[in-house]
């Protein structure tokens, strides 16, 4: 249903979500997620071509992590949407 | 720049965000968001058209309510990404 690539880099891990059929809201009660203890000490970009109910749950999934944010293709960019780091703003541009 | 429209109903408020310009990362840092004391009791259906990273910035602003669930125009319907209510689970369609 959906596979995850993570890169990672000093500060972020950049999470790159791939589905290989439609999915369905249904789908999220039994989606797999990336395990979260392996994110905690980072911030997290998610990338991905999806719905904006499946990077609801992928935002709300990585909210312990330092920071969210969701890549921008038009700016080849993250963008920070929740932040517990003092190095990263909401708003914030993250160049890729 | 973003504009809200809020429909109550029994057990959610519909949510609707317009946006008169378009909108800039940087525009998060200063964007106005509803005032969460409000919303507190009920969930959340969050629907617009914008970017998924003003989603997120609502999405996580949403938080604290009850649920949050975005709307999906294909379906005509909410559905939920999290949740703090045993009424209401992740991948629950909300028919509108």
């Amino acid at each position: 249903m959906i596979k995850y690539q993570t890169t990672t880099y000093p500060n972020w891990n950049f999470v790159e979500f791939e589905l290989d059929a439609n999915i369905e809201p249904a789908d999220l009660k039994t989606i797999e997620l990336p395990d979260i203890k392996k994110f905690y000490n980072k911030g997290v970009i998610i990338s991905g071509r999806g719905p904006i109910w499946l990077y609801g749950v992928l935002i709300h999934h990585f909210h312990p992590t330092r920071f969210v944010a969701t890549f921008e293709p038009r700016l080849n960019a993250g963008v920070v949407i929740e932040t517990h780091s003092a190095d990263f703003q909401v708003g914030d541009l993250i160049n890729l």
